[in-house]
């Protein structure tokens, strides 16, 4: 096999604009950000998506440390008399439950598919006064949901990890503030580590979480129309307090129940990433986010070869911050690493030839515009900061001009079935009942990602009711 | 509930040196490290324990990084016929095997008790020619093991959080290396960072990993003179590449297996840590592992409050970054808070009164020694920082010296189980063979830690025959 072949073979052979959805898996694979398991609908994350992951925890555990939000971990298993305290609760995640074959002991035990019932149970005998509240534990940990839809690796896995944070409050107030702390935090989290610009709002009835008060969401909207749901925060009222006795004495010495929270994202959120902003040479990453941030190719020839190496370990000391890496493998030639660092979606490439040694310059490629300019050696380390600053907030910019792009609205079914064909995201009226949202699945395929309250009136594109609920609907991922 | 009462309720109510089992409880229990979950032998990690075990995980993925070995996540769940390829694996394994009840698919799955089996069914796709070796990933994550023996948080729980490693190697020079480097770093972590000195060497084959060639091991030695193995590392040899299929084109071009290794060390370290420093007034954190190094308590009277409060914040913004915190909580006396600190560990108390403000000192109490000494206000930062490093070496020191008094030898069986009696740590000689190991364990409760090869030959202590193997015999958790 030729080195040419080896570059087709490795490179994409799918446009994202002609079919989305296999230029994903594609990209996924080819930049090794996953792979299949052996069981279906398992995925394994590999070293370049897990970085990805680590970033974004990092950045998380700072928020969690302000916050002073501790992290603990909670039992994999759950007794399945758990899931049934909670009858909203139970009924949602009934279908998606695994359980272990039983053994010595009589109760069946389901792997969490998230740990509201399990953690409350302990909540209950750890909360004693108003004094222990707030009282708020995130966890890092697996989650095993068995998903019966089509799965696709970071988007839609029987197993992901996430985080997920638990409150208790003393007043249904303090709940709901600690709700749209997070919400925000999430929305900060996406928008400025991922680049990914998100709409943030009231999930409609249909839509909140099994067992929730409330439900926010932040909702990123994918190249192909498609929303995507980045995390979310509940507002969960006392309902799993009552069943699982999560009391404290309060400032009266009277006992009462707490009002609580619960917030969660998931490695989803790589999914998102890699949907938004790769193109058609391969994945694209965030400076933000990604480990190394700079590769350098030394273009290596016999006559010049230590020279230009020696450059280019002077120029890797200096950008040692970004996790840079020189790639000097002999057996590829320049063009194979260019293609396979595009591929992988490191932001910024340099290459330094023998002619930017005489002229004291190296050669900075950027992977989101892949504009190429010369830069002044002595300026570098100054120089890259800069330009992946600004990588950063192009690719939220582009992104953004794109969301917009989409937005549209509708005033009847009709134009409601229009527009999502156009792959727009579509703002209606809709009256926010659970019957509502059934019907409008029914007939569009699409649902409400999110609603707002507004001061107009409008008619409800499914019961031709009055409303002041507005609604975003796209079909999801 | 008078505050004294409460101080007796929160203290410790047995003697390390009188039940050491039960005094583990204790601690476990009160310094908030974990809790019992609803179900048997599983427990609920808390933050003052998932704190350690970040800082742990924090250190080694430094160490990682150094030998640029990356990290990754496999599926929870790994097909049962996974665990028949490896026989002595499957036998190893199975009696602590748990399996999800099947759903539309035909085979059991069973969640993982360690993963050598579902990687390498993705090493073998992944690796192709000798360029692609060394190839080593690790991944952080949990394991469930259905232990039948009697659980003790952090010892032996049916579900804990660890590392593996898993290496492929182009020579079985290369894996052995490979096997040593990682069981020397798991010496370092756990003495410099832990402060528990540890004994390494090869493990005896009745006591080596199911289904490796070697395991090296490193072995602490608990005050009640039973073992606690504190991490191993296999020499796999060629046994799970020839049934996983893991090859690799090498350097004359011809097909040929990998040599593998695999690594691990788990939350039982927290045990380990919680049972070799503790006292009877509770905890004692290793200062590089506690998160909240200092705490300050401040002893408020109505005259000077404000001004001793105001001084408190002074010290405690000099102190940053040992992740000092101020008790300044209204409801409890100076001695409740004391205790309490002491109870959770904390490294140093500083205690800041009024006659203090008035000689520009505080007053620095340690952990370990209980020594009490006013410190100059100006020089707090530089002297802080010298005391933690005296507690932490003190610890390693104090343990050490343990260590070596509970060393001991034996010549014959009769001398070995009087020495165990009296809770040492033997030194024998022992042919290593499984049968021997089976009748050691037979006859006095106890096996043999690690082996060593000597010069001079020896008796056997169980078959009589000579030997130039030594064993360390003990007991272990």
């Amino acid at each position: 096999m030729s080195k040419e072949e080896k570059i087709d073979n490795k490179g994409l052979t799918v446009k994202k604009a002609e079919n989305i959805v296999d230029w994903y898996s594609e990209v996924v694979q080819k930049a090794e950000l996953a792979d299949y398991a052996p069981i279906r609908g398992f995925m394994i994350i590999r070293p370049n998506a897990m970085q990805i992951w680590e970033a974004i925890q990092k950045d998380f555990n700072k928020t969690l440390e302000k916050w002073d939000v501790k992290n603990a971990y909670f039992p994999l298993l759950i007794p399945e008399s758990f899931f049934k305290k909670e009858a909203e609760h139970a009924k949602g995640f009934a279908p998606e439950l695994a359980y272990v074959d039983s053994k010595e002991e009589g109760e069946r035990f389901a792997i969490r598919p998230t740990s509201e019932t399990i953690m409350y149970d302990s909540y209950s005998k750890w909360i004693r006064s108003w004094r222990d509240l707030p009282f708020e534990l995130n966890q890092w940990c697996n989650i095993l949901r068995w998903e019966v839809k089509q799965t696709k690796p970071f988007l839609r896995t029987r197993e992901f990890l996430w985080q997920e944070g638990h409150g208790v409050f003393e007043t249904e107030k303090d709940a709901e503030k600690d709700m749209m702390r997070v919400i925000k935090a999430y929305k900060k989290l996406v928008e400025e580590l991922l680049a990914i610009p998100v709409l943030m709002g009231k999930k409609s009835k249909g839509e909140t979480f099994a067992g929730a008060k409330e439900t926010q969401t932040v909702e990123a909207f994918m190249p192909d129309g498609k929303a995507l749901q980045c995390g979310t925060s509940h507002n969960l009222g006392q309902g799993f307090a009552k069943v699982f006795d999560v009391k404290f004495q309060n400032r009266e010495g009277k006992d009462s129940y707490g009002w609580q929270t619960s917030w969660g994202f998931s490695t989803r959120l790589i999914g998102a990433m890699i949907m938004q902003h790769g193109d058609d040479k391969g994945l694209i990453i965030p400076p933000k986010v990604a480990k190394t941030k700079v590769v350098i190719v030394p273009i290596l020839f016999d006559k010049t070869r230590d020279k230009v190496l020696k450059k280019a370990k002077e120029i890797e000391k200096k950008l040692s911050k970004f996790g840079v890496i020189i790639d000097d493998r002999e057996e590829y030639n320049p063009g194979y690493k260019f293609n396979e660092w595009e591929l992988k979606g490191v932001p910024i490439r340099i290459e330094i030839g023998p002619k930017d040694l005489e002229k004291k310059q190296i050669i900075v490629v950027r992977r989101d515009t892949n504009e190429k300019s010369p830069i002044k050696e002595k300026d570098v380390a100054i120089t890259i900061q800069k330009i992946l600053g600004l990588i950063q907030k192009n690719l939220f910019e582009k992104a953004k001009e794109e969301l917009y792009d989409r937005m549209d609205e509708a005033k009847n079914l009709a134009e409601l079935k229009k527009k999502l064909d156009e792959k727009k995201i579509v703002q209606v009226y809709l009256c926010d009942e659970k019957e509502v949202e059934e019907k409008l699945k029914e007939k569009t395929g699409a649902n409400s990602r999110l609603i707002q309250e507004t001061q107009k009136q409008g008619v409800c594109v499914i019961t031709g009711k009055k409303t002041k609920t507005r609604a975003f609907v796209a079909s999801a991922y």
